[in-house]
């Protein structure tokens, strides 16, 4: 009997220094720092570089990132003209994939696949990639696209962008959290497809659109706006305990619950709760925080002791809608977070490449011939 | 000691009743039927269709298949302004993956990711891609794109969208042969990423604009061009007995010559081989035939005692250089030819899908604690 390692479960096929994470013990780190420390003391700015380069930078080092990053954050004029007549009513992620891949037509230097420029290319697209996701969400809406400001956090520029208004900054620091949480997560399946476009020496964009085309998917990225949906179908926080009961009560899943990895409590969801409940404490519960409250207990209350928890997912949701994001638009966030995770982890990887060419058991049809059309039944 | 499967070689990670290769033997075969009869009795449309409904079509199907192919050739005009509007001098495949990515934009059943969906838009990828190229290749060079025609082969109506001009009957058959023999390899590494980007339920554009980005890479898709570089180099044919010998002696990779699969003579080579022998007989020997009849004898005369033969980017090369095709074109009709294989292997997997998700080995630091930036050396 061949042993097939369907969905390549287990399977370890590289090293890598950048994330670690034990899913019995609720642990993951970035570099061996645990999340939550990334959490509270850095930003995506420098959390993004320290992945790319493989080590906290020093001040300067940071400043210079950070400078690179605000220097370039405009995409060409002709692209957002096209992004403006895309057709309305498309999925987000689509545009965003096309756009990704659009602007490396116009990047002089995107055929170069040196460690060198693919270090400067991830810079660009770090920086673009929100500028990018902003001008797809407002002109979808028919909206002109809002330039991007140079005096702004990467975090407080994308939601100045998205509205056209400065954000408070407590809004930029609660959403620079959400992307900290999500910048890496080691070889989920979007920073796999990555690696397995860069493994035939394909260049940084490439690897970037390919990254999209998997974060798209239901099973990967699409986990928190179908936290919102739900959300949306309880309604009010008096249904919200008897609607997840009903759910457990049929063993039905209920979304934003549990994870593949983690059988303890998820680090990165405890963060954001925190975060969240601290903002709401200052400014008052929002409509979905209250429901969201009363799920939180009656699924920990219900199924901890089974290791199952509310995962990242159940959170973050719940603070992009409140900070005015619209749901279609989470997934497209999670690709302007992890874009970074998906750079370093190629970049790592191109530093000691392998072509990735696994195996398929052939169970079909042996010695079988050509048949004459005619001659078949 | 922790056991990496580097490069994944080796690992077996789904079934496949589509394609089986014996690289030791020199056997390839789609529905269990030699790629040599495939190759002298089928058509790409034939091929394409027994892979995606993994069986030989009735004349009946097969007609219907056809049909269906010719009437979805045109792409949206609007499409065609913006590929007009592409900057000169990109790299073909960077254009090719954002118009098939923007294609997306224009098809209402995009997100449908049903196995009849699948199929459906399968059909439109396969027709549209050619389209897309010949239309790329055509603006690049500041020309008008040509409208396909519906009373024309698949491989006649490319060639004659290329250049504007019917192909005689033994061009479209010679492309039509070349198609046929790219149509499939197993799990090579575009399929790979496709069906990668498929795990997560990720819709059929996206698992073809990931593919797309994965053989442009030059360990994968770009080998054809590699060779003519070098017969470039060579020059005339009374100069490429010494050039090869000179690179063996040097113990240096001679482009074209072996395949990580096939330890044995590529099936492929041989019919392409035998092909454009039969062409070039009729037909008079183009030059770069004859520098490539020499490589061969020296090459064969060298090294088949180890097993090393030219392979099927050896003749194909030739074969579309001859047929008036630029080199830097190759690689995108290699993707003419596999977006038939990468449908078929994505829908095949997608009807019993698991997640793709291995893991990494974490080499790095543990126990690391943030450090204020102050305080970092």
């Amino acid at each position: 009997m061949t042993n097939i390692a369907k969905g390549l479960e287990g399977v370890l096929f590289t090293e890598t220094k950048l994330t670690f994470i034990n899913g019995t013990e609720g642990i993951l780190t970035h570099l061996g720092i645990p999340i939550q420390e990334w959490a509270e003391n850095s930003t995506f700015e420098e959390l993004s570089l320290a992945l790319l380069d493989g080590k906290l930078p020093t001040a300067s080092e940071l400043a210079a990132f950070d400078a690179d990053l605000r220097a370039n954050r405009a995409v060409p004029a002709e692209l957002l003209d096209i992004i403006k007549a895309y057709p309305k009513g498309i999925h987000p992620m689509q545009a965003l994939r096309t756009a990704v891949s659009h602007l490396a037509l116009y990047d002089k230097q995107a055929e170069d696949t040196s460690d060198t420029a693919r270090r400067a290319i991830s810079v660009r697209l770090i920086a673009q990639m929100s500028t990018l996701i902003a001008a797809i969400n407002r002109t979808q809406q028919g909206e002109e696209p809002v330039a991007p400001r140079a005096d702004l956090t990467h975090a407080g520029n994308f939601l100045y962008m998205l509205k056209g208004t400065e954000p408070t900054p407590e809004q930029s620091r609660l959403f620079d959290i959400a992307l900290v949480l999500h910048v890496d997560h080691g070889m989920n399946a979007s920073t796999f497809t990555a690696i397995a476009t860069a493994s035939t020496l394909s260049d940084q964009y490439s690897t970037a659109v390919s990254a999209i085309g998997a974060l798209k998917g239901p099973l990967h990225g699409g986990a928190n706006e179908a936290v919102m949906d739900m959300l949306d179908e309880i309604g009010t926080p008096d249904r919200a305990a008897d609607f997840i009961n009903a759910k457990l009560d049929a063993k039905e899943k209920v979304m934003g619950v549990g994870h593949r990895v983690y059988k303890y409590f998820d680090p990165r969801s405890r963060v954001l709760r925190d975060y969240a409940a601290h903002v709401a404490e200052k400014e008052g519960k929002s409509h979905y925080y209250q429901i969201l409250e009363v799920i939180e207990k009656t699924v920990v209350d219900r199924l901890s002791s089974k290791g199952i928890y509310p995962n990242v997912d159940f959170y973050s949701g719940t603070v992009y809608s409140d900070l005015g994001i619209q749901k279609e638009y989470f997934t497209p966030i999670f690709a302007l977070a992890r874009i970074s995770g998906w750079c370093a982890s190629v970049n790592e990887y191109e530093r000691d490449n392998r072509l990735l060419r696994p195996d398929a058991v052939y169970s079909g049809a042996e010695g079988a011939h050509y048949i004459q059309i005619q001659d078949r039944k």
